[in-house]
């Protein structure tokens, strides 16, 4: 299957050390980065009604990802986790999914927060957030009990 | 970019329209629909750690979706909506993202409810619901207030 980017995400992460270095920090939280999703002209009909969704799924391509592992060493883990039991990017498909705030759209260009992918990277889909995505039942594996990780 | 297929879906559903069917049943709910991701066994050691995670995000590819559109008109709505503001198959990229509740894994085999896929559904990857993928302050545009849709 071949996908195609329909916009591009503008990001103050340059690289993957600058998200991992953001992330360590006691003082930022990750939901209080702010970046952009253009969206190519030829798609901007497509956001018609995105208005009204606080938060949109954002797929995108990890496409500075050059490894397709099948572990990871999930940072301040430090032990090998199952790729598919992780968010890592070095994935068999280098596929990412992050779910950002809508801040505010004008035109084709999406004004949002919660990001944590770089400069440059390609969008594949956005999606809005819907009720049947919240689980508040659900339960987390080896991730640390209080603080999110990934 | 170029992906590759990680697995298959399992599901009683053989067409999009036994989906709709589904869904427009107000006997069912549709989390209680049970199916299997069968991963293909090269990727199996992927999914050690996978335990312990109550709710999976499944990306996968529409792939009988034969239409690019820019527009959907979502069932029980009737009006024409951005397709980016919709689950619609019919996408630039088809691809498709649910979230399942792990009930059992057997090697292999991933027994999970909540699907919404039909049978032979290209899976492109698997990852972990964490605690950032919950969004309780969420609002949900143009969606029936009350009542779960796509």
């Amino acid at each position: 299957m071949l996908v195609d980017p329909i916009g591009i995400v503008h990001s103050s992460f340059k690289t993957r050390g600058d998200i991992r270095r953001e992330r360590s920090s006691a003082a930022k939280n990750k939901e209080e980065f702010k970046g952009e999703l253009e969206i190519f002209q030829e798609f901007e009909p497509g956001l018609k009604d995105i208005n009204g969704f606080s938060h949109l799924i954002v797929i995108f391509s990890f496409h500075k990802s050059e490894q397709r592992k099948l572990y990871a060493h999930p940072p301040h883990d430090g032990k090998k986790r199952g790729v598919f039991a992780t968010r890592s990017p070095d994935r068999p498909n280098p596929i990412g999914m992050t779910i950002v705030k809508l801040l505010k759209r004008e035109g084709n260009i999406l004004k949002v927060s919660g990001i944590d992918m770089i400069e440059g990277t390609p969008i594949l889909d956005i999606k809005p957030y819907t009720r049947s995505d919240i689980k508040n039942n659900a339960s987390f594996g080896w991730l640390p009990q209080k603080k999110d990780s990934d």
